[in-house]
């Protein structure tokens, strides 16, 4: 057996030595609302791709091209079919997720949405994090270890160059399929010491997990959970102003990957 | 434009028609829990795939076989990795259900499972219910439209010869990711006029109908929710017995599908 933590001459696993010293060649963007993602398309002259890599029958939209030598594939849910609105929540990210992992074959994931920021934990409106965990508040189910599987904590692909360049604030994500929070929801959001919460991040990062593929969550806060005014109201409110700050964000963290390993995010 | 509603000799989508008077070939079962699962298993004497239609790092078993003519598979989404725990929930009953579709072209899925029953609405323990219409009671999106994609409530596919040579009990479904109910949850449930209460069905329902597959969902009661037990208690103690009863419907479900169509059902 090889010995370990014996200094820089320390053997590295092969496969993980090769895979991150290779150049990241592309990228999959899921973004869960076309709001958030259009201006991304737009800035990266993204096009819709016209034959589109998944089943007939979803909504699922994906907009493709090239930059920096990065094969860039941002993934929407596109809009729900019968009702017309955005397709959010874990249900649909998680599928997109897996469907565009396997069509893609991304190296890396991003998934970039607005969410609400707790003030008491230092969000305020337009800041932008980086996702260090990731756990779900609303799926509670009392049985030993199956409530450890509810709850789905896990850590993201950690990015410490990425953070400390960008200048972005890090902070932990809680994950529900609600945009408002119940007083059992507070409670899992504050056991899973989050300081944002979203509808979409935790499936993401399950998928991701799944499949291996290293994804790293930017999310920036439209409404202060724990303030005065109605998340609903706050969040369609700030919704294009802060999606502008997203998307800067997004673009920056694409300007700083171009050329790098894996290594040395 | 063809005529509608003037009797029997009103004209009929071909494509339909030719679908639903072709005799059911292939049945997808969905099963979120091994100990629901293996007893229909070896009732059909299905065995594992040694091929895997699934992609590697997924924990998710395809059991196969055949039975009066009948292409049975069965998919049982397997045990958390990490955890060891059968994956529950509507995030890995959606993937199982989207990548089954794909893989194996059913041209029915039944969702079987347990799940809590409300006896003020005359559920009892052992109880078995082929579901009506489903819904979720935890993605509460509180803005027009999107309020109504969150509870995504949904029809099943009618089966009134079923429902009527079976003499099942029919009800209606309301999925979650938690085994508990909070105020908020059954306020939700109460909207959704439901009977059962299960952790997958409505995920599924969501999945089989973007990809246009017909779907049934056979639920039976382990606890009480409206009762007096706590209901994890409630439902590990009753689990194995109604397991059985669960497994049986099933079993007299596949006798009655055999040689039908669709329409026959």
């Amino acid at each position: 057996m090889a010995s370990h933590g014996e200094g820089s001459d320390a053997p590295v696993d092969p496969m993980v030595s090769q895979f991150e010293k290779h150049p990241i060649s592309s990228i999959l963007i899921i973004i869960a609302m076309q709001t958030e993602a259009l201006p991304v398309v737009n800035k990266f002259q993204l096009v819709e791709n016209p034959h589109s890599p998944f089943p007939e029958g979803v909504p699922w939209v994906h907009y493709h091209g090239t930059y920096k030598d990065i094969t860039m594939n941002l993934v929407w849910p596109g809009k729900d079919s019968t009702l017309g609105v955005d397709s959010v929540g874990t249900v649909s990210a998680s599928l997109v997720t897996y469907a565009s992992i396997l069509a893609l074959r991304p190296d890396l994931i991003i998934n970039a949405g607005t969410a609400g920021g707790f003030k008491a934990r230092g969000a305020g409106i337009g800041d932008v994090f980086l996702i260090s965990h990731v756990a779900f508040h609303d799926r509670r189910i009392p049985i030993p270890v199956f409530d450890q599987y509810g709850v789905g904590s896990r850590q993201t692909f950690s990015t410490p160059n990425l953070l400390k360049a960008l200048n972005l604030k890090a902070g932990k994500l809680s994950t529900g399929d609600s945009l408002d929070m119940t007083p059992k929801d507070e409670e899992s959001i504050a056991a899973n010491d989050a300081t944002v919460k979203d509808m979409e991040g935790a499936a993401v990062a399950y998928v991701a997990d799944l499949l291996k593929v290293p994804a790293i969550f930017v999310k920036a806060v439209t409404d202060i959970v724990d303030g005065e005014k109605p998340t609903a109201e706050e969040f369609l409110q700030n919704l294009a102003a802060v999606t502008a700050a997203l998307d800067e964000a997004v673009a920056r963290i694409i300007d700083f990957i171009g050329g790098k390993c894996l290594s040395e995010l």
